[in-house]
């Protein structure tokens, strides 16, 4: 067999194995899940051998030490993985939910219910942990999965999904592409009429190619320009709060702010103060920033402009669309702000750092979609879930 | 200018008209529809004279009869196509609706808000009054729309669009693309950073080319191949009326049945009965049909099915996913049905062909989609539209 064959045989069973999960209840999707926890924790010994085989070849390969510690997988973070899956386990199940219910003149009674999608194929570069967590997100919602991770860490990946891989779970269920030949990618791409959806997660390079080349549907996940625009009427103690949050809780993240706006109204009072924060933090300012660098560092652009038209104007013309804040006491001006700025998460008054799956309560988030189709901004397990229309009828007839 | 650059600041204009399109409100939106209805109505003999000109064009090219009279545009056919704008006026607005709203225990409400898409491109080939149809719910639901229809009806849809452009329009709302050019469609599919959505509406082969070309993510509409199980306990006065009615009523559309799926144990009860019955109705039956074809005709593929498993099976196999029924009085067997077959629509006890935007109460539909992400099924004007999170707080941060 051809690697094309290989690959075709391989999302075939994956196919399989979604029309037999799409038919687990809930009670069996959990059972199966707590099952992958004790056996991701049992088998921890063997995942470690794995991992070091991968460890080592990352060393020999020059992998960064920042790199080869993302590797790494300790009985700690095996613990954690499998910690995880429970609490994936305990989160309720969107399968067979309505999303709506209504019913016709004629009598019929229309019912819009959540199913799974289908077949999901992930593509990652990074840490193994996303492994475990793509696939019981996948799992908990009836889908097959396809899990294509960097080349750096197949023994370990191929290690956890063995481990997953827990008797009374549907066969292939749970895939990972056992090659690292970079053409597996190009024909997985390929196979849409097997696969329904392909979610790469990654560096935008990455999420570019696979657009580019794949005719299954895409979300993708693309870099975070956010801003902070404090406003004239804002809170100054708030704001100097959010701002010092949005850019140095965590710089290297999607939603940590890059680009300040300050309104001019703002130059001599709530300005010198933010400066002399943002410095004391050490975050290196720029007044002349190419505003549309998402520097994931402390680094912050900062532009002074005439009130809120403006700032949204900057957000629109320079800004990703991922997650945006205003700082105002003026419940018009804010309003302005969240009707106009067109961005995923727009916030008022609170930090855009909250952008994200957990912090809307999601339980649990497979990525934030800078997308307009089938999900937009932190992506829960409804998120992965299609619907299909329920209609029962006595008889009913097309007049 | 070549033709690249012309269709890249031809998608520019349509971007820009879409951020002035998401800040109309309701009821700025209906008082244009209205204006447009009576721009269409005063404009019917400019609209005749530029379809004249199709019309002889179309003629002397080949088409054939069934084709002319769909392209041809009376004032009646003109007052239809008004009437339905001003329908579309009257229709409730998504934009600005809540999807759901919840408060975290932080204190932040987050409201997820449905918002315009962006810029929506559709691609044709059929009627002239889809440039009315597809243009005015992109409208309704503020996005810019770019049409490109086929060039047998070119001069009829830009005289459309002329008539929709009625003074306090955005320009480049509603754009007609120009050129007959085949290359145009080309360039357009590459512009995904200007165009948020394509729906191509048409024949297989047009879809197909589209999606496989597309970087723009495609919303397809292709074929159904539909089913009705008549299972062992249906009642057969409903089973006969419902079989006639999916298969007779409209066979040249996508939610008209294929195939009959009789369960084995009615062989010699409803079986001879509906064979004479569709007879009766000029219907040929075919006992070894090829069951994945989509006949669009009076023709009809028959097959004995061992019970409600292999009907599924049937189903899962050869169906395309699109609108299948049950007739039974048996609880149990119709919800198997209903779960397992994976359709955008699942009937039980009524016909297929109720799968439609109008029957389903959605005012107005843009098509039938096939595909499982963003929208499936009927798609009516919430399908049209994206969402975003407005997180309102009281300085929140993210610990």
């Amino acid at each position: 067999m051809d690697l094309r064959q290989q690959i075709t045989a391989l999302a075939t069973r994956s196919r399989d194995a979604s029309r037999l999960l799409a038919k687990l209840d809930t009670a069996a999707k959990n059972k199966l899940l707590l099952a992958m926890a004790d056996s991701i924790e049992q088998s921890a010994a063997k995942i470690t051998v794995a991992n070091a085989k991968d460890l080592e070849a990352g060393k020999k390969s020059g992998l960064s030490s920042a790199m080869l510690d993302r590797l790494t997988l300790t009985d700690k973070r095996i613990a954690d993985i499998a910690k995880g899956v429970r609490e994936v386990a305990g989160l309720p199940d969107p399968v067979g939910t309505n999303i709506s219910e209504w019913t016709r003149p004629n009598g019929i009674r229309i019912q819009k219910v959540r199913v799974p999608i289908g077949v999901i194929l992930i593509i990652y570069e990074s840490r193994p942990n996303v492994t475990v967590d793509a696939a019981v997100l996948c799992f908990k919602t009836g889908n097959a999965v396809i899990l294509r991770g960097g080349s750096e860490a197949i023994h370990s990946n191929l290690a956890l999904a063995e481990a997953m891989n827990v008797p009374g779970l549907p066969a292939d269920a749970i895939t990972v592409v056992p090659t690292t030949d970079r053409a597996a990618i190009d024909e997985l791409l390929k196979l849409d009429e097997l696969i329904n959806l392909c979610i790469p997660r990654g560096g935008e390079g990455l999420i570019r190619a696979v657009a580019e080349k794949s005719r299954i549907p895409v979300i993708k996940h693309y870099k975070g320009v956010c801003h902070v625009y404090v406003d004239r009427d804002a809170d100054f103690d708030m704001a100097e709060k959010i701002i010092l949050n949005a850019k140095c809780q965590r710089p290297g993240v999607c939603n940590a702010i890059e680009t300040l706006l300050v309104d001019a109204p703002l130059a001599k009072t709530f300005l010198p103060r933010i400066e002399k924060a943002l410095t004391g933090r050490g975050v290196a300012i720029r007044r002349d920033a190419d505003w549309t660098t998402e520097y994931l560092d402390l680094i912050i652009g900062l532009r002074v402009v005439n009130g809120v038209g403006e700032a949204i104007d900057h957000i629109t013309q320079y800004g990703s669309a991922h997650s945006d804040a205003i700082v105002t006491k003026n419940k018009e001006t804010a309003e302005r702000f969240l009707r106009e700025v067109d961005s995923s998460s727009v916030f008022w008054n609170a930090s855009t750092r909250l952008a994200d799956g957990g912090q809307y309560g999601f339980g649990a988030e497979i990525g934030i979609s800078t997308d307009k189709l089938h999900a937009r901004g932190p992506m829960g397990l409804e998120d992965l879930t299609s619907y299909k229309y329920v209609v029962t009828g006595t008889g009913q007839l097309r007049e």
